[in-house]
Order: C-alpha cells, then structure tokens, then sequence
C-alpha cells in the first residue's frame, strides 16, 4: 500500500486499514511494495477481481460499511462460485474531496469484518485521490485443493439445478430503495449487505458434490445462462420451484409482475449449481449441516447452451433481451 | 471477468482481452467467476495492486498504449522491488462515455506488450462504467522461491547503496510534457513507458546480493527513505553519484536547480537497494550480464531511520517536506 500519491495516504492506512493485515506477517504490515505470502503445497490459488463504482454498482449515498460489505461480498462470492476458501485481499480505494474520514473508518470496519468472517485478511493495496466517483476495486485469492475448483463447464444432461437461498431479495431491495416498491428492511439488507455462501461452496467442492457452479450476480436467469452456455447444455428453470423470502412472496401477490425482477434481477450473491441426481441425498445433508436452505429448482435437458425459464405449466417466460434486468 | 455491468462487456473482453490470457488454460478464457492457477511447490507468491486515475496519475490526453504501460510498469516494478517473476495480473477498467474502441484497443495492445515481455498473463478483471475519468487498477501476482523476497527492512550498517538505471528521467519527461521544460523523446519515453526491472531482480533476490529494495516510484529519495525507515538505519546518498542520463544531464547544464526534481520526483520505477561490501563484484557481474547500468550511490552510517541527502562537499541539501515533489 505504498504507491499512490494522495497525501494522507500512509495516515488512513495507519489508522483505518493495518488492522485489518493483522495475523498475516507476509502483508508486511501493509508497508512495503508488495505481500509475500506461503500457499501450502498441494493447494491451487484462486483470484478474481471486482470493481464498484459509486452511482454505477451501488447507490451514491450508501454509508461505507454497506460499500465495502457489497465490494467484498461481491468478490468473495467469486470465489464461492469456485469452491474455494478466501485468504487474502488487496484493496484499491479511489476517494474524492467529499470522502469523509468517517465515510472511510465505516468501509474499512465493514471490509474488515467481511474479511475475518470469511477467514481473509488484507495483504496490500492502494488509495488514490479522485475528481469522480468513489470507487473501489477488490481482488481477493482463496486457496483450493489442487483439482477441486468448481467451474461453469462442468454440467452434464440429466444433472439437477439447484439454489443456495432465497431468490430475488436483492433486486427487490434495490426498488424498496428507490422508492418503486414498499421499503422493507430484509430486502434491502439483501441488497446492501450480501452474505456469500463460502463455506457451503468449499464443502461442495471438496466432496466432490457439484459439477458446474455459478454466483448469481447477473440473475438468476443470466448466471445458470453461463453455466448452459459453459458446459453445451440446455437448462430448464421451473419458476415454480424458485425459493422466495417472505418479503419477496408478499410483493409478488401484490404484483406478480415483480417475478420478471426476482429471475432476471441481480444482487443475490446466492450459489447456482448442478449435480448428479444420486448426490441430492449428500447435498440436503450439506445443507443442514451449514443451516443454509438448498432448492433444486430445475434440471439439465440434454445438449445445447440455452436456458428455458418456464412456468407452473411448462410455458416459456419471456424475460426480455439477455434475460437481466438492470436498474 | 463476468461481473461487470458495463452493456457491451462480453464483447470488449472477447475483441481485446481474451488474446492476453492465452497460454494459462487457469485464465478459464476470462469467462468464469475466477480464474485457478498452479503455484509450484516451494514458491511463495508475491501480490501487488496500483490503482491510476486519468488526471491524477497519468496525463488525460495519454493514448490507451501509454497508459497501460504505465499502469503495468508501476505495478510489475513492485514485484521486481521485492525480487518475484512475474506470472498473472487481473485488470480492473474503469471507463466513461468518451472512451473509444480504439483507446481500449490500444490498452490492451500495451498491457498485452508488457505482460508478456514480463513473462505474465492476464486472468481476469472487471471492465466497468464510470460517469467519472478513466481509471485502470492492475493486480500482479509473482513467485519467488520461498524465504528469497526482498524486502525494504533488511539493510544494515555498512552496506552500499545501488540504483539501476540512471535516475530522474521520469519526473524531467513529465515537466516536458507540461511544457515547462524542451521536450525531449528519450525523457518523456521514460515518464509513459517505464520498464520494470524484474530479471534484474529476480537474480538479485535468488542469488542473494541484496539486504533490502525498494523501486523508485515515490522518488530517490522518499523510497531511500522508506529502506531507512523500514530497516532502522541512517542512509547518506551522495548527489554527484547519481547516475543520470545525457538529455538529463543536458537539462541540468541549463537550470542546475532541477536537481531537486531529480532526486525528488517520481516515476522511475528504477530499483534502489542496499547490499554488503563483499557483493560489489558479484553485482556489477549481474549488471553486466543483464546489460544494465549499476550504480553505487551511497551508503549506510549507522542506526537511525533516516536519509541524508549531501552535494559534492558533503553539505545535506534540502529536498523540502517529505523530500518529494508532486506535480
């Protein structure tokens, strides 16, 4: 964390971020050039990177704990796409004038405390002086057992599909906020708050249960679109089946439109997957272990790439053009 | 690579950024969550993140080619500060409306050139919108066989000091380029298109000649210091040692007072590093057979913490605070 030239940097480090490098000696307590880290033999690392903007990705007067917590939770998520046990982040934080130091003291909290309940601590990083937008951009590594990684590739015909939670909270919080639809409080918190399902992916993985897995970021719709596209197969989604918070169900009877929102919308941070249908006993077993609701809401239909959301009939739903919605 | 919301993402990754991850079948062609890699037993990786904003950190105006060499040379010159090869990068774009195909043509093009000159490939990223300036935050991820990284903390009484390179040519090509000084090509070369210097490095670090290293980036004397301060040492550099090249020296003939932007400014991205005595042949020996100017510039006197700065007489000059001169 030692590049960037916005004047108090080595202060907001000092105060806001070098605790969250504690228990890690290899960030070199965020001083050096660069982090020096052990990856135990037999592990593969696993990385990704994401950037939020404000205004673009998250709402522009979200205080910096729900930032931070939406960046990690987004990232993190990444890697329970993968399987893969979160270690480490570095952090490249854009602020602008108006950046209060408070502003930074909230995202630095709520960075940290994704960070530790996610087992990650933050090894560098960079913050830089902006005229835009804040924006933050994070790329976090995890650790896998060499061969374990779950991709979107894998999904064979005759596979089941499943989802980890419930579906749609996210992009239903989004419209409480800006006012399209009654606020409510567990919606919103889905929404700005997202909880990514790491430890439930790493047992996934390492007992070897799933064999394609996706985040839904995109949608619903979009991310089980990937997994179809990845692995050459057709995916049916039975709407039906798709799990839904009670908020969410009290908004659909009000307007059942909204179903278009809760399958194409984002913001879930939930887990897609596919399995073989004799580990659906292993799978539930999983899933009581971690006390994480787990739905199988569809099936693998034989070669192709497309997905068919369908109704409680068997009739397609038209979801409009890439099948997500943005707001 | 799958994250963005950003309409016409799939696209932009598959026409530029897809080429550069070619050759790490890990990359996953940039199109999951997260990419997985191989660390060989016995290597420790070595991560870093530099976040550059268009108008702060890099001239607005600057073609996509320079700007992603720029972004890649600051970022490649922290793992040569700590003596890793370079293996994989994730790139975080942020871009605006004005941003045309070609700017990012021309980003991949020289982000493309630098990763591969450094032996690295790319293996994901985000490409996200921004009502704000372009922006481009790079993470690098390099090995170093396990207990070789340098570090800044390591120099001790006695050792010489070294730089490669010559020194101020970055921050003289920039006040060409702001028209407060003759333009020169070989000067401003040097400010857009720093070349890191990781094989250098990497030899120094496995062969180990070096106590400690930093790359200059904040300026000679700012990164001096922070091996001074890191270590607990007192470190003399001796001004008439600096080594500069011949526009530099020509630039200096006609206004002697910017030898303060010389051992000030930033930009180098040369390395600046302490070792023992005994090392002196053994280092010019790897300097010459990586065909690079090697020069000793100073010393270390003692504990303290501090840099000293002296002219040809031994008087300290004044560098003014921080000893580091922005634009």
């Amino acid at each position: 964390m030692s590049d960037s030239r916005h004047g108090s940097e080595f202060d907001l480090i000092d105060r806001h971020f070098k605790p969250l490098a504690e228990g890690e000696a290899g960030a070199l307590g965020l001083t050096d050039d660069a982090a020096v880290l052990d990856v135990p033999d037999g592990q593969q690392i696993v990385v990704s990177t994401d950037a939020l903007v404000a205004g673009v990705h998250f709402l522009a007067d979200m205080d910096g704990h729900d930032v931070a917590t939406k960046v990690a939770g987004a990232n993190l998520s990444d890697l329970a796409a993968m399987g893969a046990a979160p270690k480490w982040a570095l952090l490249a934080l854009q602020i602008n004038a108006a950046t209060s130091d408070d502003w930074i003291a909230g995202f630095a909290a709520g960075l940290g405390r994704m960070l530790k309940d996610a087992g990650a601590t933050l090894v560098g990083g960079d913050t830089v002086s902006t005229p835009g937008p804040v924006a933050a951009t994070l790329t976090v590594i995890g650790w896998t057992p060499r061969g374990c990684a779950l991709t979107r590739s894998g999904a064979q015909d005759g596979d089941d599909l499943y989802v980890t939670g419930t579906i749609g909270d996210g992009a239903l919080g989004l419209l409480c906020w800006t006012g399209k639809l009654t606020p409510n409080d567990h919606l919103f918190g889905r929404y700005a708050r997202p909880q990514p399902r790491n430890t439930f992916a790493r047992h996934l993985a390492q007992d070897g249960l799933a064999t394609a897995c996706a985040d839904i970021s995109d949608g619903l719709a979009a991310d089980v679109g990937h997994i179809a596209q990845s692995s050459g197969v057709d995916i049916v989604i039975d709407t039906p089946l798709v799990p839904l918070s009670t908020p969410a169900r009290a908004a659909l009877q009000v307007d059942p439109r909204l179903m278009r929102v809760v399958l194409a919308g984002g913001d879930d941070y939930e887990l897609a997957f596919t399995a073989r249908p004799a580990n659906a006993g292993a799978i539930q077993a999983l899933a009581g272990r971690e006390n994480l609701q787990v739905t199988q809401i569809g099936r693998v239909v034989g070669q192709g790439g497309q997905v068919r959301v369908v109704d409680a009939v068997g009739q397609p739903l038209d979801l409009g053009p890439g099948g997500y919605v943005h707001r």
